[in-house]
């Protein structure tokens, strides 16, 4: 303080203010926020007068309307009450507590972050072990990755900007819950060309992804503690969908024919809906029998039952035509049919779609009307255009290609590679194949050990027994070589060959230690 | 068919092919689809032998390929069997009830369509009377629309292009489940710039909406069952927030000076959460008092609380600066702050996000590990970059300035028009004003049907009283003015006036017409 002010000075409390002209904060944000600090401080005393602007601005040597702005805002932000005739005080209603002990350092330093006080279920999770994250970018084999360089990023670049250049009313505002109009009526007609059933634009729902998709279908068909068949084993997403929605998922066993209805009406007779892979079973890779997908299709009728038909990856078939969906059977409309482009383009996009039965259209959009969870629009205009002007076909057509030889690969440097380890079943569908280890290692092969062994090498494989509900009847792991360039798959499987060597063999080891 | 054909036709039984040469349908999908129909239509029955491929070719003069290529497919989707000698037949095991019903028309217009055999839920959501949906664009008054010129869409175009021309591994793939790294950075400076307060970019989680933010931080810190403080009257989303992870919520009255932490524990002494906007209270505008900030975050450091501080739209104050968060005051990590771009920039972004407190940061990646809704990646790197480059300030500065003008002339015309029916409170902020029946038509005055009323004259305006979780106190009409150009704002209240006069009139009508 300069020392002309100092005869002043007595009159008032002695603020303690200092400004500096040279910060690039203006002078009256200064004078807020020292004051501000004082008073939460407990310098500045609750009720405590101040000193008048004029005076106060004598003291600081800027402008008196400098100090007016700053007592301004105070006053709004309810530290600084202006009494009879402008006099201003320290407002006199503030906590005690809050006011003695000084605050330091960032606010969220505080004591608190080593032992969270969070609820019981958060603690649960935390005390799990958590899954491997590996360093860098998988090497291979992630599930479910499609080939990061065959999608043709520059094009949809394009497809972005035409689409959002000018955007019309509806980019702009809200949006149908059902997804972006030209989108829905896109994927109506590739529907109609590539999957072999027309469907009303107006019954496909744009969906966060096939779980959204699912828990969404589900609150509308069933009520909380119905029943639902699921497959055993399966994708798990299916069971957080229906748990979601408060459903009771009920595993029925696959075999070599897929989904048995007969086996299921055995496990639980009044589920109220089947939720299938008919095309590829996911994770392995079975074709539900065209006498299973006409039970199941009778079932349904005759007792209003519903389907799920999940046809994620029925695009990728690398010997003759996909089988069409179990929804070009239906009759009375029982079947809703479920995909993604995630998979099929890039995982980010996030955009899939479920095609209700037509009975469901209304009933599903008061639905959504309640709930928040909507499909980002951003990508769905250009997704639109990309599919009406043939890019999606091209992609396909392209990928299905590259995959086939990318399968190849696998197989052929898995029997060379993994011999007597693991088999390799050809599955002539999908992303992925499974490798079972073979009878000799069994015994000692645990998939989720040997998943965590390999992410530590930087291989991203997963464990077939997480794809259980109930009862693991099989270990084996998923190698997704959609997302593994063929130069990569050997390298890798040879890295995978140590890690299962690796883990079957230390019993061995600690026997010749003991007999050392 | 050929004459040349017949004597062999009489061999092998008539399958009634017919193949059209013109078609763009290839000649061995033809053969397929007109089998897979004569067998699901019962003209084929099971286990019929059929002829072999060489005759069939000879019967239809197509090349043999063509015939096994079909027989191919067939045999694939399980139509057709093989048997010894190569011989093919219709497959045996087909169940009869599924073959004897012709398939007529679309599938899925079958009798169901109709009465729906859905959930109880949703049969009794379908009862409900559904909202009038106003048809075209709305005239005024959306809350929480905002202008939707003011956005420089060609710029975002600009930005999206660039950031897919050719994206990083981490926008092609897999993302942090908390959202694109370079948004989480721009966030974290803005929030230091703009609104006070420092934190790590590592506690920020970009989320589709509040909703979905305050969905997952309530799951990590409170138990199902758990109590929550929410605003009386205040945004339904929180109510929708709160069911979603079973915790319940409970009321606490607003006064003028905001939330009362006194009223709270009165209410509910063991609430582990108190869901607030102290900046600006919705819908009321409300700014919560210095005191009761104070009082608020002493009780969370007392009691180990937590405080979830929704910021949404805290950024438009129309006179002095916007006031600080609480989250600023916060010295122990108790208060999770959340906000969103959807209203400040346009609805279809879908973009919000919410700054943890460290100490949950861990926690809140396992949740969402085990969830999969997660925020659209497509518009995150092109939001980093509008916010980097210093855009978001820019378009703030200049809607600020538009929405003042509206907000002035909302109250200018609203004095005018309106005098007697409603009055409309000066709010200094936000997005919205609300209107309030005056003394004497207020007994009259149902906002519900007012807002019916004015949907149906292409006025969107909003009810106060859905706002209430509990008895409602009073009735008003929400008047978002940011998304209504100054020019319809006259003409609009016009409307109101004459839709609120027909509403409040009815009754003297009657009189008037029983009195004849």
């Amino acid at each position: 303080m300069k020392p002309r002010s100092s005869a002043r000075a007595r009159r008032v409390p002695p603020l303690g203010l200092s400004l500096d002209p040279s910060s690039s904060e203006p002078l009256h944000r200064q004078i807020g926020e020292q004051m501000r600090r004082a008073i939460l401080d407990g310098r500045l005393k609750p009720g405590t007068r101040l000193p008048s602007s004029r005076v106060l601005a004598q003291d600081l040597d800027c402008a008196r309307g400098t100090v007016v702005l700053a007592f301004d805002q105070l006053v709004a932000e309810g530290y600084v009450v202006s009494q009879a005739g402008s006099a201003m005080s320290v407002a006199a209603n503030l906590p005690d507590e809050m006011l003695t002990v000084p605050r330091t350092g960032a606010p969220t330093q505080g004591k608190s972050v080593a032992k969270p006080a969070v609820a019981r279920r958060t603690r649960a999770l935390l005390a799990e072990t958590p899954s491997p994250v590996p360093a860098g970018p998988p090497l291979a084999f992630p599930t479910g990755q499609p080939d990061r360089e065959a999608f043709p990023f520059a094009l949809w670049a394009k497809l972005l900007e035409r689409e959002w250049r000018r955007p019309g009313i509806e980019a702009a505002s809200a949006v149908h819950p059902f997804g972006h109009a030209g989108l829905r009526e896109a994927i109506a007609t590739y529907l109609g060309v590539a999957r072999g059933f027309t469907c009303d634009p107006g019954s496909v729902v744009v969906t966060t992804g096939i779980r959204h998709g699912l828990s969404l279908f589900t609150q509308v068909v069933l009520d909380a503690g119905d029943q639902a068949w699921i497959e055993e084993p399966g994708f798990v997403g299916v069971r957080e969908a229906l748990a979601n929605s408060g459903v009771d998922a009920v595993p029925v066993d696959i075999d070599e024919s897929g989904f048995s209805p007969e086996a299921a009406l055995a496990a639980a007779p009044d589920a109220r809906l089947a939720i299938v892979a008919p095309a590829h079973h996911f994770p392995l890779g079975t074709v539900l029998s065209l006498q299973r997908r006409l039970e199941l299709l009778s079932w349904a009728e005759r007792t209003k039952g519903w389907i799920a038909e999940d046809d994620f990856d029925g695009e990728y078939r690398y010997s003759g035509r996909p089988l069409p969906p179990l929804r070009t059977l239906d009759r009375v409309g029982r079947v809703a049919y479920f995909s993604s482009f995630s998979k099929l383009l890039f995982p980010a996009l996030r955009l899939s779609f479920l095609v209700l039965p037509l009975s469901l259209v209304e009933a599903t959009g008061r639905i959504m009307d309640r709930v928040s969870v909507r499909a980002p629009l951003l990508g769905q205009g250009a997704l639109a255009r990309f599919i009406a002007e043939g890019h999606f076909a091209t992609h396909l057509r392209r990928t299905r290609q590259l995959y086939a030889g990318r399968r190849e690969a696998l197989l052929k440097a898995a029997a060379q590679r993994l011999d007597g380890l693991l088999t390799v079943a050809p599955d002539p569908g999908g992303m992925h194949l499974i490798a079972r280890p073979a009878a000799q290692v069994a015994r000692r092969f645990d998939d989720v050990a040997v998943t965590a062994a390999a992410a530590a090498k930087g291989l991203t494989v997963q464990p077939l027994s997480v794809c259980y509900a109930g009862k693991v009847r099989r270990h084996g792991l998923i190698l997704g070589y959609a997302g593994t360039p063929e130069a990569e798959i050997e390298r890798a499987l040879s890295k995978l060959r140590d890690v299962v060597l690796t883990a079957v063999t230390p019993s061995r080891r600690r026997e010749a230690g003991r007999a050392r």
